[in-house]
């Protein structure tokens, strides 16, 4: 069986000023990065603005396992699926994460014969945004320590400071560092810590930025430490957003590629899911709207956090109107839900997946409850049996939607027409009546409330003394009216990895609460949130090479 | 008087296709970044291989002074004013690095009208050669602290580790600190620290690498750490190198751009010019030399320090003949190297010209050891007084050959037509007799004693105990052939930055010596060198911002 990247060299693209030329770009709007990669000029989005915008489609999915869902592989045939319909249609998709690369083999453009490509390029330096990321967060780290430094005027606590350093790497040796060691002339001793690019705040604005003056306004809006007095002290008071503007001035541009069947495909910004809210930008998804017919595009993790917070911060800060939902599920991850081992997933077993179905029907009713149409596709599997697929069937029409088996990693576009047919019949047949789940003007304890009762099921919230005194900054602050955004767990509504399924009778625990200023959230953080990951025991790194021919082994 | 990036913001540029095609290169060996900037497939050089090659002139200069010399900018001018003698030419120049230009004002993509464009690009991403270096860099930092954290089964001394960490940004607190902190999940604690980018070993090897065969081989060559046992550990010891050579897949390839008046040049690497050798690529150099009848290249900071390396490195283990030197001086530094405070130096002092000109005459007397012809660039000033010029037209004389009038800032190629013709008709009228300093097989104190008494100009070294032990761990490797790279002051031909002029009866102490084994060079230490600076009081970041029409100010 040929792997990923070999699929993915073997494509046939086309020049990408030729599929720009399709969605009706002109060529001097696209700035490009070699024959199949282009940035679009963020203006074009100014330029199209009275164009009626088309359809949007949120890909999400069950509590993920590790039997894998293949959500954005899914995303990607389902775009593919739409232009084998004769719809205009465009992936909107966030940009991988160089760091885990080397971690786990696996890239994050899709898979099989529903890639995005070139995956080679998607998956290292692309078009450079997430060094930018890097360059401008740290930028902002220097000029902190170097005003610690030279005189302190602001009277920065050291104790008190937000603003860690970043770096696209997972390293966990840099999770907690001691820096300005060495004496007088290198800088101000201080405990510090480093986390991976994608946990930074300015990935989050980025992804939420309209222009670059907004950007700019974010940026100096950041919440970088507080002083002696307990004053905030913001990064503008360091002086530091036009200059991270200048970094950032290219990374602000979304960027074109094509799918392995020579669809469009918009890959721009990848904030972390948990800290942040997992979404590709508003810009991209905006300008995917002016340009084709139907634009699909994904949230982070499974549906309690990736789409509850698409919807809860993406849409409402972006001023976006979604139109229908998509959950992804497999026949094996439900079975696992359902309490089977890993090694067991191959074999049939209806029980398990009639109990784990819970979790998708709990998935399927909080999607509902936005007011939009749900479909689910179910990622075939070759060990699905026909008594499982059946039976997957029936339990949704059950709950109130239908089923589409999708074969997209082998089939590509042609695996996802029935749910292509399927998505944009219910979108014509429904009365879009989407909202929000909460106002922005309840409080952030009231907003936290909401999310983990409607949303996970549970029974309440605990604060602890700690989150309850951020809760009393917060509001300080004056930020009461911001969107929450739920840093949990991904495996489990609840906050407990191990409670898989759809569980009941628990409370979450908010041990602490950060405010993202600049990208306009509040982050509510429940159990351990790792924004530092680490290499495992026989990293990727050990087998990845790239020949002299340009052949590249052991990466995906 | 307009800025550089004024000037640069109005230049009139070609599509980079078109720069390209009068160099003979085919669009299929051009890969773009936008209109004007691209990368030069490396296969090119090897399709040329039996084209004849141009001449090769190295531009450099006077130990600097705070007065400025405008080396850069003169090698700018020069090749746009070979080009208008009718002569085709190239320069062929170091990348600038990203974190100093938020420290002091400035680009270093030359000034005036003598600069290489888009300069704004060119000083800040360019085409993602140093993202991509920092991230092959920590990427070995990240498998090193992974295998200690995994059962260290090489058993890595963490007392005896020498790859430090990489960030292009100045940020002194980053110079020493701890990592690893935090308990078992977090790391094994150890002392570490960043350097900035440029100083990494990898910056140092792109530059000297022919092939990607060639670099993966130098990054499997790093001598990273020792063992508890003494023995070496190399980056192949990680598996480094397969993944390294991804990273940097991109990177190897030189980038071509253009100057203000449209004349082609060759930007690739930029390693320090003190704990690296302070050049632009070997493949750079080459691919120039065979696209144009002139390659105008440069070196790091004086003659003492960037031109020896550039002969007894660069040349020596690229394996190419250069045709001529130029060394620029200017009155002002002149006079300030006779004594003259900053203040002071817009005053006519025949005497303290005379007194400065020992240092320009000392880098003459250097030059002409190589056995190439030298011809010395006076880079014009507005306070420079007849009889000043004249005097030092005259003592350049006595010297023992020429120096030129130019006006390159103000003027573009125009103010060095004359320049041009003075080098063409040199190298035309010489024979060409160019040699190393040194020979491979002297012992590696030998080629320190000859650097520092035959160009230095000092009477002999003195070894630490340190780096006696280090010149033993040196020949225990079995790398006595290794050419040696000196880091020192640029400010005086000695090791001490306050002996301006050209100073006699001093010795030079080595206190610490370094492998690059990747690189293939040993680098000798006197003095404090600093490899990750600071940010100023103030810095240029504070005042620098872009504007949503793309103008951007306060950064050069």
């Amino acid at each position: 069986m040929k792997t990923d990247v070999q699929i993915a060299q073997e494509a046939k693209m086309d020049p990408i000023l030729e599929v720009g030329k399709r969605l009706g770009i002109d060529s001097d709007d696209l700035y490009l990065y070699g024959n199949y990669k282009a940035k679009i000029d963020l203006g074009l989005l100014d330029r199209l603005k009275d164009k009626e915008d088309g359809k949007l489609i949120l890909v999400t999915a069950i509590n993920p396992t590790p039997a894998g869902e293949g959500k954005t592989t899914m995303n990607v045939g389902l775009s593919m699926g739409l232009n084998r319909i004769g719809k205009s249609s465009i992936s909107a998709l966030r940009e991988p994460s160089l760091g885990p690369s080397f971690g786990v083999k696996g890239g994050a453009a899709g898979g099989g014969y529903a890639q995005v490509v070139p995956m080679e390029d998607i998956n290292m330096h692309f078009t450079g945004d997430f060094h930018a990321i890097t360059t401008a967060h740290n930028l902002i780290s220097a000029l902190l320590d170097n005003h610690l430094q030279q005189g302190n005027e602001l009277r920065i606590d050291p104790r008190r400071i937000l603003w860690k350093r970043v770096l696209d790497m997972n390293d966990r040796a840099l999770r907690n560092i001691v820096v300005g060691l060495g004496g007088k002339p290198n800088g101000v001793p201080r405990e510090d810590g480093f986390d991976i690019t994608v946990a930074s705040e300015i990935m989050a604005i980025l992804c939420l930025s309209t222009s670059l003056s907004d950007l700019k306004e974010r940026i100096g809006n950041i919440l970088v430490a507080y002083s002696y007095e307990g004053e905030p002290i913001y990064a503008k008071d360091l002086k530091a957003q036009g200059a991270v503007a200048l970094v950032m001035k290219d990374a602000i541009n979304p960027n074109l590629v094509q799918t392995l069947e020579n669809t469009p495909a918009i890959l721009h910004g990848g904030p972390f899911a948990n800290i942040a809210h997992g979404c590709n930008s508003v810009v991209a998804t905006k300008m995917a709207m002016k340009l084709c017919d139907y634009t699909v595009t994904e949230a982070g993790f499974g549906g309690d956090l990736g789409a509850e917070k698409f919807f809860d911060i993406k849409c409402r800060l972006g001023g976006i109107t979604p139109d229908a939902t998509v959950v992804v599920a497999t026949v094996r991850a439900l079975k696992h839900h359902g309490g089977v081992a890993k090694a067991d997933l191959g074999t049939e077993n209806l029980d398990a997946l009639t109990e784990g179905f819970a979790n998708l029907e709990r998935h399927i009713k909080n999607m509902a409850s936005y007011g939009i149409p749900v479909v689910v596709a179910i990622n075939k599997f070759p060990t699905d049996t026909d008594k499982e697929v059946e039976l997957l069937k029936d339990l949704t029409v059950k709950a109130g939607t239908v089923a589409v088996i999708c074969d997209v990693w082998a089939k590509g576009g042609e695996g996802a027409v029935e749910l292509a047919k399927v998505v944009v019949d219910k979108i014509e047949e429904s009365e879009n009546k989407f909202h929000y789940l909460y106002d922005d003007n309840k409080s952030i304890e009231e907003k936290i409330e909401t999310i983990v009762k409607d949303i996970y099921g549970g029974d309440g919230v605990d604060f602890t003394s700690k989150a309850k005194k951020k809760l009393k900054e917060i509001s300080d602050l004056g930020l009461d009216n911001y969107p929450v955004c739920m840093a949990k767990t991904q495996y489990s509504f609840s906050d407990d990895p191990k409670l898989l399924g759809a569980p009941t009778g628990f409370t979450v625990t908010v041990r602490d609460l950060r405010v993202s200023r600049g990208a306009g959230f509040v982050v509510a953080l429940t159990g351990d949130i790792m924004t530092m990951p680490g290499l495992p025991k026989v990293p990727a790194a050990n087998n990845i090479d790239v020949l002299e021919s340009g052949e590249i082994v052991g990466l995906f």
